[in-house]
């Protein structure tokens, strides 16, 4: 019989000490984030090819695990010509689950909706290091709440969730970057681009980690811009250097480019939001999060030493409506879940090992059955205390077996012998 | 644009309330079987075709979920005759991932190795009440070891377990039973039945709960065995009524039908588990366990007012090695996740709410920013001590707004104003 021993190609088998770690982490998120009253939600992780492919997905689009019809449904595709042989797909990430999950179960739901969603995704990507076809999303969105209030919720719910985390292994260097959709049109038209110009405008300046306004120079006058737009726009972020804040880098785009409005709710967000533990908040003008969708204030977690960021997101109030029929305004967190961990692991070493306090108990095949008897009963005793306590067979070569569990983390070792 | 808002066809979205209770009770069973030396593991959800398609899957793998190939792989497929259309399935059970598992990272793990796994698993079943087509398992397997410590390891850990989670709503009244396959073929063989005829006569026996001696004597009949062979076995079990123990009812089995060291071996495991706390553990003749896998002792718990068990599993010496090549002893207990939820939801109503202190912050739209900051200042204290705070705009009909929250569980509210 054929048998394969690997996992399907870009995923993985967890071992114990990762999932311990994976654990730990997992329930320090969720605990941070029902503080925040977020509730946690889960949907199935197959949805309607229709919904998969409904082009609010971008390039994950093309990336489905398809899954096919079954019985006649199937047999009815294979006969059509050119028929859909899938009916469901697995999701890609956690909104568009959302998106429907929200129109389907709106009555049931409050408002604001603050919505914590942790689950796998799926994604036929070419594996690559630290790239997986099956990885952890962990989102949290609040729907329905129009004012900045969810923004700084988001924020301030997030950066704790970090620290706490982080401070486990002495981390503190990371920074949260803040900006605005809005700020970012604005500085645009100011310096004499066109509406339509911003898209690609955008796609630019979101290179400026890697190549600098310079750089950013050569694209834009490449790709056809007039020099006196470009001149002017890089002006702007020029200053940006010795960390100005959002009124000062505003203070000359024209009302009519950008609503102050704009400019007050965000260094309302920085001034809730700073307060909270030493995190770092600041205003990033460069700041431009890929995705299209993004309506307001954008934002992304960065960590010294790290050349991606471990989080995103921002403000989506068009995105929902396009699902569900309904304008539902949103704005959300995404954290990159595995990435948090590879960060942690370089710092801790290889996952976790079981509490130094756990006993095993090495029971030898002749013990007899009140010695067995008390052995259990000792055990019980020890785990409502809460220690981990596993009974096992004592094995030929106990040497060599100690060695194993002293591997796991176990350091104590009681053995019941025949006599 | 077509949008799909329900679900996939036999599949849930989790509404917070029952979110609540699923991680309370993951988060119970994680931790009771974490003492006992239980190491959680996760394999993909995805599995190779060719594993799930082994037979060793029985009419799970008439359900499977296919996953299609995808880009020049399938287009191959498509054009070749009967080409096979699919590479992965998503998995039926979480046995096959464990043998698949076990074989692939055997020399990572201890020896012997006790694993943990709690995930969904899909089948493409016809949707009923309470039965779904994504759905959770959570299985305990000891691989590697022989002996019956294991099995007294799982039923211990098990009985813990359910004691603990049952008694969040008064219920106690939950039986182990325990069998053992050996008990069952000798019993028969003594009786006059031929080693072939086992299979048929144990499917009989298993409808004792429904049908009852004189329904299984009539079908044993019909199937053609032999009235004194018949008469002799279910003399046997005439006894049972009376709580018979397993040397009692084994007495009479002969040696060359029965090891005694497998009577003595099953007596072993109820004397050791029978101390731990208040559960019932009962030697029961008739328990059969449908799969065919099985190889020794099994078990499985009833519960009062259910016509369901709620857990199950045994010892299955020859099934990994099937899968892997190199025979490796095993043992498991799997509980039935959504059976246990269906019960304790009978028990408590619909879920669970947020704690009574949680604290709801509703910010008046004209609220001045010191005032929010103030707001936001002493929602993080609170939070810092463990409480629920959700900060949140003040909507026009705060009335309807506090009921909402107040349906949720929220019961402080801090109102914010203008002035």
């Amino acid at each position: 019989m054929k048998f394969i021993k690997t996992p399907v190609k870009g995923m993985c088998d967890m071992l114990p000490s990762d999932m311990r770690l994976r654990e730990r982490i997992l329930e320090m998120i969720k605990e941070t984030y029902a503080r925040y009253g977020f509730l946690e939600i889960e949907t199935p992780v197959m949805e309607h090819i229709e919904n998969l492919t409904s082009r609010q997905g971008g390039d994950n689009e093309k990336l489905i695990f398809k899954v096919m019809k079954r019985g006649a449904d199937l047999k009815r595709a294979l006969e059509a010509e050119n028929g859909e042989l899938a009916d469901n797909g697995l999701r890609y990430d956690l909104t568009v689950p959302l998106a429907r999950y929200y129109a389907n179960n709106k009555e049931k739901l409050p408002t604001p909706f603050k919505a914590l969603q942790i689950g796998n995704v799926w994604r036929a990507d070419n594996p690559q290091k630290g790239r997986f076809r099956q990885f952890t999303q962990c989102d949290i969105d609040i729907l329905g709440d129009e004012t900045n209030l969810a923004e700084i919720e988001l924020i301030g719910a997030t950066a704790d969730m970090l620290l706490k985390i982080f401070a486990q292994v002495g981390i503190q260097d990371f920074t949260i970057h803040v900006n605005d959709r809005q700020i970012l049109k604005g500085a645009a038209l100011q310096a004499g681009f066109q509406e339509e110009d911003i898209p690609s405008v955008l796609i630019s300046l979101d290179k400026y980690d890697k190549i600098g306004l310079s750089g950013i120079r050569g694209e834009l006058l490449e790709n056809g811009y007039e020099a006196q737009a470009v001149d002017a726009y890089l002006a702007m972020y020029e200053e940006i250097s010795r960390n100005i804040t959002c009124g000062e880098f505003c203070k000359n785009i024209e009302e009519k480019y950008l609503d102050p409005r704009v400019v007050e709710g965000l260094e309302e967000i920085l001034a809730c939001v700073k307060p909270m533990g030493g995190v770092k908040v600041v205003f990033d003008p460069t700041l431009v999060r890929g995705m299209g969708y993004y309506t307001g204030p954008v934002f992304e977690v960065s960590i010294d030493g790290y050349g991606f960021s471990i989080a995103g997101g921002g403000r989506y109030d068009k995105m929902i409506g396009r699902f569900s029929g309904a304008d539902v305004c949103a704005s959300g967190f995404s954290i990159g879940f595995e990435r948090i961990l590879t960060i942690l692991k370089d710092h801790m070493g290889e996952g976790l090992k079981v509490p130094e306090n756990s006993v095993a108990y090495l029971i030898d095949k002749k013990a007899p059955l009140e010695k067995r008897m008390e052995a259990f009963a000792q055990a019980k005793e020890l785990r409502e205390t809460g220690v981990i306590v596993s009974v096992q067979p004592m094995r030929k070569n106990m040497k060599r077996q100690v060695e194993l569990l002293e591997a796991e983390g176990y350091r104590e070792f009681r053995k019941v012998y025949g006599d």
